[in-house]
Order: C-alpha cells, then sequence, then structure tokens
C-alpha cells in the first residue's frame, strides 16, 4: 500500500495524473448520449459519468466537460430539451468508444462509427439500434460546476426500452445477462459478474443475500 | 425490447419502481465513506453514486440522500471537512452492505459490522484497514439539488492510498487485479473481467485496443 498525497500527484504528468485520479472514484456507467440538432443533424457521444439522482421523480444526470472541450451534446440538448442514453455492450464497445473522437458539428457519429440510428413515436432525439436497454430522458436543468467549468445535466424520465430477459420479478434489471459494460478511467471497458444481492440491511444483524432465494 | 413510459413506470410500487429506475442507469462506483464526529464518535456508511468531476483539480464528488433519510455522514462532513473513500471487495461487500442500516449517531459502524478502522497522520477521518484503495477528501462544496432535497458534495483529494500491484505505467489503476466490485441498485455487487482499453480516439478510423500492447 503506498502512499501519494496531492503534492505527489500534481508533479505527475498529465496523462499519468488523469489516468490515476480517473480510476481513483471506480467503475462508471458509461452510456451514449444521443441528440439532434436543428438541422437535423444526429450527434452521438460516449460519457462516463451518469448519475442516478433519485427514482421519485424519476431523475438521471450526467457530466459534462467544459463547452469548449464538449460542445456538441449539450448544446442539442439545450436546443431540443431531449436526449436518449444507450448503454454499451461487448459487440460495439470500440464504435462507442471512436464516438469520442472530435468529429464536426456537420457529421453524424452514428455514420461515422456505424451505429444505426432508432427513431421511436414521439421521441425527437435518436436512440441506438444496437444497445440491449436506452432511456429518453427530458431536460431539467443545467447545473453549473463553478469549480472547474463542468455541468451537471440534469434530466427527467421519460421512456424506457429494455431487454425482457434483464428484467427481475421485483424491477431489478440484471444488466449482466444483457452484457451491459461498466468502463473505468477514461478508456478502460469491462464485463460484470454478481457478487451478490442482500436485502434491506437494519441495525443488530448482518446482510443477508437474497439472490436467487426471495426474487 | 418493451417499451415503459414514465405514466407505466410511475403506476409501479414504490420498490419495484426504486429497483428499476436505480438499476435503469448503470453500474455504479459504490464505496465506503468514513468520517468521525465532533465527539470523536466514528461513522462509516455505503454510498453508490460516486462522481469523478476531475483531474485538475481533482475534484471527486457523491450525492447524498435528503439529510433526513441520511444525517450523519454529511454533518460530519460539514463539522470536519474532511472524509475518506474506501473501496469495496468481494471478502466484507455483505459487511458493507451491512453500513445501510440505520445505526444510532452515537454507535460507529465499524464496530457494528467489525470492519477496521486505520488512521493515518495528518488525516482526521477514519479510513478501512480493509480496503485495497482508499483516498480521503476534503471539503470543497455542498450543491443541493432543488428538485428532490439531495446534495452533491465536492471534495478535492488530499491523499490516495493504492495497493501498487494495480498500478499500471501509465497511471491507469487495473482495478480488477485488486477485486474492486461496482454496484447496481441498491443492493447488487459484482466482479469486473476487462473487455479492452482502446487509444485515444480521433476522426477518420477506429477505436484501436492498447491493453497489454502499448502500455
Amino acid at each position: 500500500m503506498q502512499h501519494f498525497s496531492i503534492d505527489t500527484i500534481q508533479s505527475w504528468d498529465r496523462f499519468y495524473r488523469g489516468n490515476f485520479i480517473n480510476c481513483l472514484s471506480g467503475f462508471k456507467s458509461a452510456s451514449l448520449i444521443g441528440t439532434v440538432n436543428t438541422a437535423g443533424v444526429t450527434n452521438l457521444a460516449i460519457f462516463s459519468n451518469i448519475i442516478h439522482l433519485g427514482a421519485d421523480p424519476a431523475l438521471i444526470a450526467f457530466q459534462n466537460r467544459p463547452t469548449a472541450a464538449a460542445p456538441h451534446t449539450i448544446a442539442n440538448i439545450e436546443a431540443t430539451g431531449v436526449y436518449t442514453l444507450n448503454h454499451i455492450h461487448p459487440s460495439f464497445v470500440d464504435k462507442a468508444h471512436q464516438t469520442s473522437a472530435k468529429y464536426a458539428a456537420e457529421e453524424s457519429e452514428f455514420a461515422a462509427v456505424q451505429l444505426t440510428e432508432e427513431w421511436r413515436h414521439n421521441i425527437h432525439a435518436p436512440f441506438v439500434a444496437e444497445s440491449n436497454i436506452k432511456y429518453a430522458l427530458s431536460l431539467v436543468e443545467i447545473v453549473p460546476i463553478q469549480h472547474n467549468n463542468t455541468f451537471l445535466v440534469i434530466g427527467k424520465l421519460t421512456d424506457a426500452f429494455v431487454d425482457e430477459s434483464c428484467i427481475e420479478s421485483d424491477g431489478y434489471l440484471s444488466l449482466e445477462k444483457i452484457q451491459s459494460v461498466t468502463s473505468l478511467g477514461i478508456d478502460g471497458y469491462y464485463n460484470v459478474s454478481k457478487v451478490a444481492r442482500y436485502n434491506y440491511a437494519k441495525p443488530g444483524g448482518m446482510a443477508e443475500e437474497i439472490w436467487d432465494k426471495n426474487i
């Protein structure tokens, strides 16, 4: 176990430091965000900081980098108010990562990386046809994070599209059954395998495993 | 692929709905947050919404539920300004989950679930000795999320303690080597296995795998 002070960490070159700090906080739920601009050009971009904010109301957020570094998705969301989040699977994780390249605003990442646009009735943003689980959000608020010029983009859930094979009897979604990946750092992607699910914990005992038991 | 509108989702009972929506956004980086109150009583609580906000400055956030539901950790952080985040491994995931029980303020979860307090020089919050990777944060700002009375607690990194076996030559931390778990929903925990790491993506090509190649 090695100790690194922030002074040591800040002395590293920015790529080494960026990898280290990006990994330190652990695994993330990378997803592809689909939007369209007012000229009708679709956009698809990978985001790793997806945040469950609450179930009632159903709010999901993501962090957007400074607009100079990541301009298109947030501009489209501000213009249309609608966006989709699409899970990533091993069969197209290379294409998903490739959406992080800086394509011009008039070029659609769907065409560039060869993922398939999917449109659903009354939802004015494109989904990824290859995703086994995806959902649409309606913009609620963009909260500026003043310390590093990033933004917390908060949306409310309007529609979910879910492969039935992962839906358990209590509403839990066994994402390992449909091979949703998790991400680490800025460029790592992982499959998962279940360890356990536990019951609602109360003082005085120890958490009990519920997988394949109560559900 | 089944479609669920928000009207359908809102008609479900709150446990089913909570599981569904909590899983929809994907895997999370559950960690144990260690704090101490002004009376010297330590606290340990599991949080799943850990967010990498940025590498320069090194900012990491977590979401705290409404204070009535989750009062101790945030109160301790406000009082002392210091807290630790500790990764969770399969060998103690049951104990980690058990910290979500509503223990009284005067009872330490370290003792209740039998995890070991570890104190480091000049860091006034307890670490979890059993964690292979852990870090200390200093409070920067608590941002209220007005839509559901939750809080985004932003901290700056001051110290990291990392098992050397996971540190790659480019600063990436191969968390699968030290078995950090990822979480899903409110009660699911997973091991990971690597799919790929990719190079920095540029337009005109396709992401190239770099694992075991360039690093």
